[in-house]
C-alpha cells in the first residue's frame, strides 16, 4: 500500500436519486491523498463517459444488473485517463487507458475487476475510445449484428436514436443494408439523424403518433428493433413488428428512475402471436471482445461509414448537468465531462 | 364439384365466446349433404383434438396468429379421420389421416391448406398421431430443444405441466438431462407428474407461493421456462430466472379469453437485467417438419421415455364439455372427442 499525496475532487452518492434529482444526490468532496494498494494503478482522468446505464447503480432495486453504489462512496463510470502511479507491472506511468473508474480528478483502478484497456492510437482522437471504440460502439454492433441479427433489406427501428448508442446503432444498421427509422424527441434530432447520419426516416415521439408513423414507414412490419427506452414507445413498436421479428433490448430508460417496477408492454402477447424474439444484452458481457470489435469499427470510421458527435462539458463540478442530459433528452451523440 | 348425400352433424360458432362460455357460443347443426370440390377430400372423423390454442380463432382480436372463425361457420381444429370421398389423386378412400378439419362427423379437407398427413402405422395406436406424434409432440420438442435450447444440467420449468404439451415438454426436458419442475393446479396433478412422468418437482400454484417454491427448487435460477399460461405464474418465473435464461412462449392461456389486452409481466425489465431471451413459437410454423420429428419421438415412445395419457369424451354432442376442460384445469394429458 502506497499513500500518494494528491488533491482529488470526487463525487459521492449522498442519497439514492428519486426520479432524476442528481443535483441533490451527488455531492462533490475533496481529499488530499489516495492509498494505492499493490496491483492497483492511479490514473489522472481526462474524460468521464456519461452513460444512462449507470443509472442502474444508483437505485435500491435488488435485481439491477450491477450492485448499487453504497451511500457515501465514490460514484463510478467509464473514464479515459492517464496512468500516474502504477503498482502493477502491466501498466506504466504516462500510458493512456480506458477503464472503469471514478467520477473524480483521479481514478484508483483495480486491473483485475475494472477492465482497463491501454489505448495507443496515433490515427484517431483518443476520445473515440469512450465512444465508437468503447462500450457504446460494441453495444451498437452487438445490438444490430448479434442480438438483432439484422439482415440486408430489413425494416430496422431504434429508439433514443440521436443518443450515442442510438446513432451508432442506426449507422451500423445502414452498413448492414437495412431501412433505418429512428425515434427521437425533437424535430432537430429527427432532421439531424436523416440529414447527417443516413437514417431513412425519423419519428418525433413527442409530436407524432408513433404507431401510426411506424405503420406508414414500415408497411410490411418491423424486422428488428433496438430498444433503449421501453414504455409506450416499445408498445407502439410491438404493435408494428413483423412475424418472427426481433426486439433487442439495450436499455429501458423509462424504468431506470423508478424504484417500483413498471409493467411490460400491454401487448406482450404479441410475442406469441407474431413469434417474436425479445432479448436483453449488456456491454460488460462483451468487454473482453474489444480486439474483435475495434478493428471492424476503425475500418468503418476510416471509410466514413460511421461517426459520432461529442457533447463535452468542461469541469468536474459541472458533471450533474451533463449526466442529467441523458435522461431529459438534452443530448445528441456522446456526452462526456472533460476533467 | 360433387355433392355427397350424407348425414353430418357439425358445430358452428354462433357467437364469439366471452371468457369461456362455450356452451352458449357453440351450436350443433345438421346437414344432409356436403359438396366436395375438385382437389378436396371428405373424411369421416374418428377423433377431434382439443387444443387450447384454437381459443385464438374464437376471438375478435385483430392480431391473433390465425384469423377468427366467422360467426355461423363450422368450427375447425385438428382431426384424425378416414377418407370417404377423394377428389384428389394424392388420397384414397380408406386411408387414415391427421389434418386440419371440422368439429363434425365429417371433415371437408383442402389438402393445399389444411396439412393432411396420411398415418399408416401398425406399431402404435393411431390416436398418438393427435398427441405425441402430432402438433403437441412437435411443439414440446421445439420448445425444449430449439426455442428453449435446454442443456444437460439446466434447471427447467414448465407451466400447465399436466396438460398434454406440458407433460411432453417435461419428459423431453428429462431426456435432455434437465432438472424438471412442473407447475400445475391440483395436488393430484403435482403427484402424478412426479410419480409417473419423471418430473423432479412440482408446484401447486393454487396453494403455494410459486416464487418462493421456485427459489427453493431452483436455487441457482431457472435456465429454461416453457410457458403455457403467462400472467402471475410467468411473473414468478421471471423473478427466478438465471442470467442468460430463456423463456420459450408456447401459449398464454391467461390472455386467450380476454378480448382486451393483458399487460406483460410487471418485471419485464428483468429481460435486460438478466439478459434473458423471450421467444414465441407456434406449431403451424413447423408442421412441414413431421418427418424429422416423428422418428425421434417414436424412438422415445419405444424406449419408454415418453408417454401420454388420453382423456376421451365420447360423442360429438359432448364436445363443449371436453373443450372447456382445457381452460378450467380439468384435464390431465390429451383431451380428445371420439366422434
Amino acid at each position: 500500500m502506497t499513500k500518494i499525496d494528491i488533491n482529488n475532487n470526487y463525487w459521492v452518492m449522498d442519497s439514492m436519486p428519486k426520479d432524476n434529482n442528481f443535483f441533490e444526490c451527488f455531492k462533490l468532496l475533496k481529499e488530499k491523498s489516495i492509498e494505492v494498494p499493490e496491483g492497483f494503478i492511479l490514473t489522472k482522468n481526462i474524460f468521464l463517459s456519461m452513460d444512462a446505464g449507470t443509472r442502474m447503480i444508483m437505485t435500491d432495486r435488488e435485481d439491477s444488473y450491477l450492485p448499487p453504489t453504497p451511500i457515501g462512496e465514490k460514484i463510478t463510470g467509464t473514464v479515459l485517463s492517464e496512468v500516474v502511479v502504477s503498482k502493477n507491472p502491466g501498466f506504466l506511468p504516462g500510458q493512456k487507458l480506458r477503464s472503469w473508474g471514478q467520477w473524480a480528478d483521479y481514478s484508483l483502478i483495480d486491473p483485475e475487476s475494472m477492465f482497463p484497456s491501454i489505448v495507443n492510437d496515433t490515427e484517431i482522437d483518443l476520445i473515440n475510445y469512450v465512444g465508437i471504440l468503447g462500450a457504446n460502439g460494441w453495444t451498437a454492433y452487438v445490438g444490430v449484428v448479434e442480438t438483432g441479427r439484422a439482415k440486408k433489406g430489413d425494416a430496422f427501428v431504434v429508439s433514443a436514436a440521436a443518443g450515442c448508442t442510438g446513432l451508432l446503432v442506426g449507422q451500423i444498421a445502414k452498413i448492414v443494408g437495412c431501412k433505418v427509422i429512428g425515434i427521437a424527441g425533437t424535430d432537430e434530432k429527427c432532421k439531424l439523424i436523416c440529414d447527417s447520419y443516413g437514417f431513412d426516416g425519423a419519428i418525433n415521439y413527442k409530436k407524432e403518433n408513433v404507431s401510426d408513423q411506424l405503420k406508414e414507414l414500415c408497411p410490411e412490419g418491423i424486422n428488428v428493433y433496438v430498444d433503449h427506452v421501453g414504455g409506450p414507445i416499445a408498445e407502439a413498436v410491438y404493435e408494428n413488428m413483423a412475424l418472427f421479428g426481433t426486439l433487442a433490448i439495450s436499455g429501458l430508460l423509462d424504468y431506470y428512475s423508478s424504484s417500483k417496477r413498471s409493467p411490460g408492454p400491454k401487448n406482450y402477447d404479441l410475442i406469441l402471436m407474431k413469434r417474436l424474439r425479445v432479448e436483453g444484452f449488456f456491454s460488460p458481457d462483451f468487454y473482453h471482445r474489444e480486439n474483435e470489435f475495434n478493428p471492424l469499427l476503425k475500418n468503418w470510421i476510416a471509410e466514413k461509414k460511421i461517426k459520432l458527435p461529442f457533447q463535452t462539458t468542461k469541469g468536474l463540478e459541472n458533471l450533474p448537468e451533463a449526466y442529467l442530459k441523458l435522461f431529459e433528452g438534452g443530448n445528441i451523440g456522446k456526452v462526456v465531462v472533460e476533467v
